[in-house]
């Protein structure tokens, strides 16, 4: 048995979600059949971050166990094959010892939210960014974005659905820069709560907007409770930019 | 009557090309037909470039004479409602004398080309550029591509259907550089042969994979035949950006 660390590039469009469900395609049932379909053997995939449904990953980190003797980069070839035409495709494929875990081991990740700020629809980046028509004062959402970094109970920004045990988490980093006309939310933690980055990303758009002053981020925070939530961003402009283990 | 000139931005991969056609949709077609629907007027788009099927856009000019008395700004909004689902979008509008021509007063065009150059599929830029497995060498690229600069017959370069009387034309710049796993070419003339941006790209391809030494892309165009093109890059990968005007 080897466990097969797999980075994973996706367009989340087509998908239910990340994770394997009854109600529709999702990128763990094709990655699982495509294993399959080489090994003939039934395999679980376990992921760094469990994205919802038009959710995007630049680089997922995702680990199967596979019996049969095969190497890295044949495996990787091999499941490029047999995921077409599904958009997901394996960047990198490396063995690993059987106690690394692409979820439990992980100990970062990084989003990356992308905002495309005009009054024209989208055209080439449709289904792949938040198109915002009215100006964004991209300085403001990042003074006001601040008021959330460090341990903080985010239960505001945290969907009804969310299983975690605990909303208390760690925000690291959480930055808005302008490039042209696409404002970019980064950030990052040790981990984070469901639809906890749509949810930062919408309240700091409202503060963009003016329809927020800036201190109504962490008095949202400092509410802990989903209806002070402001917006909650679509899924198209979400990226999963990164998964950091030990020893990277 | 008043002129407006369009800044049209689209995702090629539904059309059949820029000019209108009876075998199926194009942007001339679906332009047009918006225009109508708001000014009841039957108007006939010209536009700086005819890009082929699949060809993209960040900023293709054109222009449409409209009778109905309408500001640049509501034009533009209301033709942007009207073209959705299609992927095309007005990203400028503006009033022009009626000697200005989108077509016959440009005097210059630039087109980008993007290569991704890794063995996985695309996902999230699938449709969007030409994905090349094995190793591009850009620097080889590069160099080679500077022999097609200047005042040449380009016959090597031209589709079969190109309709230009005169195959001669004067390329003022091909480039060609690497950021990460992309290879992007930026090129740029008065104007260009049909397929010409293409064949130059096919050709810079077969250098970077090291199938053509860096001289046979002179010795290509020395040669003055169709037959002496190495490879017809595809279309995907391909978007105009630039119509330059006289006092632009």
């Amino acid at each position: 048995m080897t466990r097969f660390a797999l980075t994973l590039e996706f367009d989340g469009a087509p998908f239910f979600g990340l994770q394997r469900q009854s109600s529709g395609p999702s990128v763990q049932q094709a990655v699982e059949e495509a294993v399959a379909r080489i090994t003939g053997e039934a395999v679980t995939m376990h992921a760094a971050g469990r994205t919802d449904a038009g959710v995007h990953a630049l680089a997922m980190r995702a680990h199967v166990d596979v019996a049969k003797t095969i190497a890295p980069f044949r495996l990787m070839e091999a499941m490029n094959h047999h995921l077409r035409p599904d958009p997901i495709a394996v960047i990198a494929c490396e063995a690993k010892p059987d106690d690394w875990h692409a979820r439990f081991s992980c100990i970062g990740r990084a989003y990356e939210y992308r905002i495309v700020n005009r009054r024209a629809p989208l055209t080439l980046d449709r289904g792949k960014a938040w198109q915002v028509a009215q100006p964004l004062d991209d300085e403001a959402m990042h003074r006001a974005a601040q008021s959330l970094i460090g341990r903080h109970d985010f239960t505001t920004f945290r969907s009804v659905q969310c299983q975690a045990r605990d909303p208390i988490k760690t925000l690291d980093r959480l930055a808005v820069r302008r490039v042209g006309q696409t404002v970019i939310i980064e950030t990052s933690a040790r981990s984070f709560l469901h639809h906890q980055v749509r949810s930062m990303v919408g309240c700091l758009a409202l503060v963009g907007l003016g329809r927020w002053r800036e201190e109504q981020v962490g008095e949202a925070l400092a509410a802990r409770a989903r209806q002070a939530l402001g917006l909650n961003a679509p899924s198209d402009g979400l990226y999963f930019v990164k998964a950091v283990y030990p020893g990277d």
